[in-house]
């Protein structure tokens, strides 16, 4: 038995579905509410409740038009789309918790690093300290066409204006507000000190921003640094900066290995190799007993829809699936993004010859991600071995149907997990990034690479900052 | 006496100070909790007793940096910097009201209309259509500098480009999907019929956007839109587009000249003229008699410091308030924005030559709004004078200490105007549109010229969609 905690993420979308295909359709699917605030601070009680350490949203301003070239097969299955600001929820969600934290997706091809840092920054003041981006490039050309540069930058330099758009947000979050740069001296009339704001001066190849942030340093300064690129450049990435990746591994060895990679990654860039953390992204159908557990699963696949899942599959792929016979296997094909789905699953069985029927099968419920089946004693099982035999430290669950998958989850499994004493049943430390590196760690790590941009605090005595006051209250 | 409801709204920024210059040292001053969110929803809980039709929030991407060629000024009197972003904390305040309406400034100039139409129709999905947009052009040049152009596109050519980016998104609001389009028919496996969801095939001289929009029709599809701007093309934008403007004029005659010529120009772009509604922005320093009003107003002043005013002052003009000796009378300037400023003084009182100091003084309270003093009845029976004399429907009540002074308007002197039946006591219609315009009307009216994008759900029956379920639910 595993003696690490498991750290636990709710995966979620801001719209009626997300990855799985056709289970808005069940009867107990709650989809249909995610326009409602009450939803979504119901949802946020469940999960504090529940001691899990955070929701995780994910996002994407482009939507999944490459099946049959049209966005049609998508809207039927409402699939990631509609899709509000995931953003814009947070500050109903964490005013109704106290620790739940909150992972935000948010694109550095899209999103101006000065405007970016500034959302974080507001929402790590309002939430104290419970936020994290998953910083991720975006792969949809829907995307760039409608947010206005026509096409794409190439994948291997978006990576490129990724690291500059992440140095940018340090400068602004580390190294522009010291910390005791608000004064609020009520008798001075000094509500900040200028001589401890600095203008980051930053010149780079894809941004200019030579001046202060427009924030006060906020608990974590930087948000806790979420990613999950699958690629050579996005691995680099993640293992360089991220404190948590999310990897999405079919199978045990599969995940093993990946974790083994990423950190032998993180050590050579300088890192300690625990400073990546590692969630897996996973599904979990449960009931009492695993009959009950089997019966609801098959109930599940009974209502998952092929065009649904195509679509999604085909968006993520690049690849449009409509031109493979469902039901014959297809191995090599022409995309970057599409040959790491297809390297997915020919890693998840190498005997299995995959066709798209197959895969739309598996994803159909829960994504790309496994799914556990089966009675909380099982599930439970099955999560501790996972942690047990490939080194991560816990998961981002996914979920078939809306809302109930998770209720179920925290009703049966959780208590399981607790009495085995691998979830907490009491936290310990509010902010986000206590959650991944115990309490007492609210800022970034040493071996961090933001962490070179902080400016310390100057002990040195400063003289009286000039006032025009001359009545003291 | 009026008979017109007076609209009441609360103006607001999301950092310690906004427009009053020293007053958060006041012992009673609460800006020093702005960064919590408990601060943001016991506020929105008194405007929503008090029966407010709205907070509005004030933004800048910029900061003051024109007074002495540093931001050094602004920073030690929080002059509207450190800044939050005030998208962010919506959801919280929505979550403990059901009718408070809530104005948001967001920029033409740094926000791509993809992305903000986006964050408008999530907030206006999540307040159940509660949102508007005080849609500015941004004047700092700082902006300019941190947000990547370099330097600050031409002001006239900013305001083609707020005209373009507002045909953007009336396009995905109104014309994009359609009522109706989602369908949810769980047996028939149709979440959004694709049908009645469009692209919009905007190509023009500053966006291409031609896909369609990520999210479904929020309930008031576009948010309810204001504008302040006082230059020509400032006039002429709001003329045609909004449906509040905010006026800052300083004097009755100023006013109702102001209020004239807006709805003037409302009616040569083809508006029926009362269509504008105008709130004016103005403070209120009231307390139980006159006598303690005007003490109060005195302790005020002696808050008040020169810095902080002129950073402002200099930052809202573009001019470098420092060149001018304090105590002797300035005029001509060269500057658009300069000069639109002293305009404001001068005709506030053309016999009156208006010194450097006498501008601290008089913004140094609430801003370039008239600060009215006194008693619940006197305050009442100005601001009924004001809408009588000018056919304003409204106010934007800026404050000097921060929350203290509208919880003073709210305890002392909406009672005296809810007696005299100009303000409501009981909420009809919840959605913002409908407090400007009356229960009922909750989407553009038919004189607004977004409303010419207004997608209608099509009669005609349809065929079936195709599915690929086989099983119903």
């Amino acid at each position: 038995m595993t003696s690490r905690r498991m750290r636990l993420f709710a995966f979620d979308f801001q719209g009626p579905a997300h990855l799985s295909a056709g289970l808005w359709r069940h009867g107990a699917d709650r989809g249909d509410r995610y326009t409602s605030l009450r939803y979504w601070t119901d949802y946020a009680r469940l999960l504090e409740q529940a001691r899990f350490d955070g929701v995780f949203f994910a996002d994407n301003v482009g939507y999944h038009d490459v099946y049959q070239g049209s966005v049609a097969g998508a809207l039927s299955d409402a699939g990631q789309i509609p899709a509000n600001d995931p953003f814009l929820v947070v500050s109903a969600m964490a005013s109704v918790t106290e620790n739940l934290g909150f992972g935000l997706t948010a694109s550095t091809s899209y999103e101006h690093p000065y405007a970016l840092a500034r959302r974080f920054t507001t929402l790590d003041h309002l939430t104290d300290g419970r936020v994290g981006w998953n910083l991720v490039t975006s792969y949809a050309d829907s995307a760039a066409r409608n947010l206005g540069t026509g096409t794409q930058v190439p994948h291997d330099e978006r990576y490129d204006v990724a690291a500059e758009h992440l140095e940018v947000c340090y400068k602004l979050w580390e190294g522009s507000w010291e910390d005791g740069a608000v004064v609020r001296d009520r008798a001075a009339g000094v509500f900040a000190d200028p001589a401890r704001v600095h203008e980051i001066g930053h010149h780079g190849r894809y941004f200019d921003v030579p001046g202060i942030a427009l924030c006060e340093a906020s608990p974590q300064r930087t948000p806790v640094i979420f990613q999950a690129g699958g690629s050579a450049k996005g691995r680099a990435l993640a293992a360089g900066h991220a404190e948590a990746v999310f990897v999405n591994a079919v199978s045990i060895p599969s995940l093993a290995r990946q974790v083994q990679q990423l950190r032998g990654l993180a050590a050579g860039a300088g890192r300690d190799p625990q400073s990546v953390r590692v969630l897996q992204m996973l599904s979990v159908v449960c009931a009492p007993t695993d009959e009950a557990a089997h019966a609801k699963y098959e109930s599940y696949r009974r209502l998952v829809g092929y065009t649904g899942a195509m679509a999604r599959y085909s968006g993520w792929t690049g690849l449009d699936m409509a031109q493979f016979d469902p039901d014959v296997p297809f191995r090599n094909v022409d995309t970057n993004a599409g040959q790491t789905m297809v390297d997915l699953f020919s890693k998840m069985d190498p005997d299995k010859e995959w066709t798209p029927r197959d895969i739309a099968e598996f994803i159909g419920i829960g994504g790309t991600g496994p799914t556990l089946v089966g009675s909380p004693a099982t599930i439970a099982d099955e999560l501790i071995r996972w942690m047990d035999e490939t080194g991560i430290d816990g998961f981002n669950l996914g979920h078939g149907v809306k809302y109930q998958d998770i209720a179920d989850f925290v009703e049966l499994v959780v208590p399981e997990l607790q009495r085995r004493g691998v979830v907490w049943t009491e936290y310990e430390g509010s902010t986000l990034r206590e959650k991944l590196y115990g309490p007492g760690t609210v800022r970034l790590r040493d071996d961090h690479p933001g962490s070179r941009y902080t400016v310390r605090a100057d002990d040195r005595p400063r003289p009286a900052a000039a006032s025009d006051y001359e009545v003291a209250v």
